[in-house]
């Protein structure tokens, strides 16, 4: 029976990375993302190239049942989930509040907290009743304050912290490890960033900032998913952040 | 012209009792339930008798455009709006993951952080415009960090704190006094504790806590919003909390 | 009897102005601060000439039983300390690591952090035993986060921040009211601001920047001081922020 | 030439067991402790019986130029300090304000936050020289937040997480990686929980808590700090905590 690494929001970055550490782990990694069917499948391929078992699929999670069926599905055909990577980003843009739209403020809060709620609803009974488990939720600064122009998606990402810390406390106990990783910086990810920034832009960031570490790697940060997965019970981590060692952290001004 | 105090979730505990004393400061008091005729006419009736200006509606704020219509209204009909108090309460009790339902998760959002954006995006330019104003939103604990069996209140208020942190980012230097005011402890509120607790029991804690001033006393809330509201600009508070003496702070195990 | 309002900290920014507005109020005055015996003298005049009762010594809080036996004087010769302003500054300037001594951490410490203990220690046990009284920690965004060459001021004051939740915790519940104040932003004080910019960059500062309301007014923190000191003991502030309208918060970028 | 790992307060916990993990990955494990030769020389030869290399010495980390001493002493004559673990504790039992004396508190300032400024006066300029080098200080709760009968020691812990975070934002950028550990929960620990409780006691809860892992293991917190060591540079935590699955965090209520 295999045992499962599913990650919501598998893009090229942080998500697919994620994945394929696991799979050299003897994850069979499941990855899910909305759209872009040729990314997904050039991520599971670059799995099985290395030897390693994957799958996925395009979802949208932010429509009803499913993530619930998605679950139901993996735990069925293909094997328990034992980790769950919930990489979903609820960031839309810096925009004044006029410019942000009532659409994408819900957006935003299904992104970051309605689909992780919709997720554990599923996942933790089953994790549960095995005595384990581990729910990663990858995170953002906007998770600790609200900032300049980011009416949606630091409320969202608040919301994401506060069920995270929730779900511990009623889970942790159970056998359930979740974790709540703080990304304090920018992500050296063609699939966010560079759609942001653009091709030519974000080719210059990663010659300069990148080349120098500056940007915070998604193959780095799957090592801290590792090992906050590998973590033992006695000494489990709820929240740690990352970022570069030439950022400055989000409490300080630069 | 009319110089309006809006209430939004005008309950008879802080949001009644708040409308209240900002009408003894010459403020037409507009309050707002989503229930209760009966209890908003006797919040009315108070005012009025006390030589205030008072009125109000039912209004269920997580309907379309009931908030948005409501502050076109009152704007065009009653007066400038120059507070408003969103007293809104997330709040459905304590449930484990299992007992809380999509619906109310979805609900508590709306109530804690959709509500207040839509608020916001009506209210802001018109008061950036005259370049003052101030939006109080009441708080808990749950807005701090998650909490046991407080799914959908601790996230739904976590969304509410960091969307004022970006709110006050905005609109503090036009002029717009945000406050975010975390009410650490069991409120002397018939329409909320009371119904929590039933008539019984909330007339026996009421008793023995009460009458050592170990509940809120929502008149001392109110007085509290009032000083945040004439705070000089130079001097603007956007968090505090409030306590009763006699209980511990959240980040102290009783 | 004299009902007492002590000011430790009493340079003509926040402290003489909290002493002054106090005064108001029909408290007894009694300034210190360490050194400018005419600074001082000018401060308590000018109380007296506004019909207030006012008196004060320069001291050295960081010497040995000089706060223990100054208020044991004026426990005994004066009246009953109401409400104790801990207003010392811990500020020694933005440093490196290499450019701050050991004698300068050590000094920050013993402003922040120390004085406040013994403070504490000599008039909590007269405040219980009287079942009131109000002690106001004056702090700084520093208490919240260390930051750029604050090596001293920030390690200082976090502990100041840290003390002052942990004398909550044994005191309020015993009727003594510990609040702790984030000036968040600069006060236009010329013994403090006007000392670091020098005369000619303060007095442009005040002409353009506080003009503006953009400088922290410490007449207006005085009136926040005196609203904690009078919130009924049922809605107790531990904590609260200040800042201008015109400055970003700490927790944001500008 | 060694590269060292040197630890401050290397008593039979967290301490040695760091100590002993880093010597199994190459390191000179250079262990001191205020007293009790015995315990150290028995730290020392358990590293050494398996194939490791360890020495070691008695210091009182409070005393003037001790540790400044100490430090230079390893540069010249063992070898360069790669790992610098700061694990002096700074806990001296749960007291009112009146049972804390001065001499306690001064204690807990000079444990928790003056030797660690001391030490990275020293340190930083080396490693900073060398582009590398780890400090990592453990931490505890009270470092998060103020509480009962903790004065002392909350405040200590208070300014040593800021002193952290402010020598983060100098150094990071520099090279060296600086973390703050925050142990939430009762760690597993002859030297410190042992003599806290007593043997009968200690044993007990051994038997009942440790056996469920309910107690905080020193050896994987040692692997928590020997991964934090071992992150790349472009991905950095600076703060995590850690606590056992079977208990609640210090933000919720048990």
């Amino acid at each position: 029976m295999n045992k499962v690494c599913l990650v919501l929001g598998a893009g090229r970055g942080i998500g697919a990375t994620v994945a394929n550490t696991f799979s050299k782990e003897g994850y069979h990694a499941y990855l899910c993302r909305r759209s872009n069917q040729e990314g997904l499948d050039e991520s599971i391929q670059l799995i099985k190239k290395q030897g390693g078992s994957a799958s996925g699929q395009l979802l949208d999670a932010t429509k009803e049942n499913t993530i619930e069926e998605l679950i139901k599905y993996i735990e069925n055909d293909i094997g328990q989930i034992e980790v769950l990577i919930y990489n979903l980003g609820a960031q839309s843009g810096f925009k004044s509040l006029q410019e942000t739209s009532l659409k994408e403020f819900e957006w935003g809060w299904k992104m970051a907290s309605q689909g992780l709620f919709r997720s554990a609803k599923v996942i933790c009974p089953l994790m549960a009743e095995r005595g384990k488990g581990t729910i990663i939720a990858t995170s953002a600064t906007a998770a600790m304050r609200g900032n300049k122009n980011q009416h949606s998606h630091a409320s969202a990402m608040g919301a994401r912290r506060l069920l995270c810390q929730t779900l511990n406390d009623e889970f942790a106990k159970q056998g359930i490890h979740i974790a709540h990783v703080i990304v304090d910086g920018m992500v050296d990810a063609p699939d966010t960033l560079g759609k942001i920034l653009g091709p030519e832009l974000f080719k210059e960031l990663r010659k300069t900032k990148g080349s120098k570490d500056g940007l915070v790697m998604p193959e780095k940060i799957a090592e801290a998913f590792l090992y906050l997965h590998n973590q033992h019970r006695s000494t489990w981590t709820h929240e740690l952040d990352l970022r570069s060692f030439s950022d400055s952290s989000w409490w300080n001004s630069n």
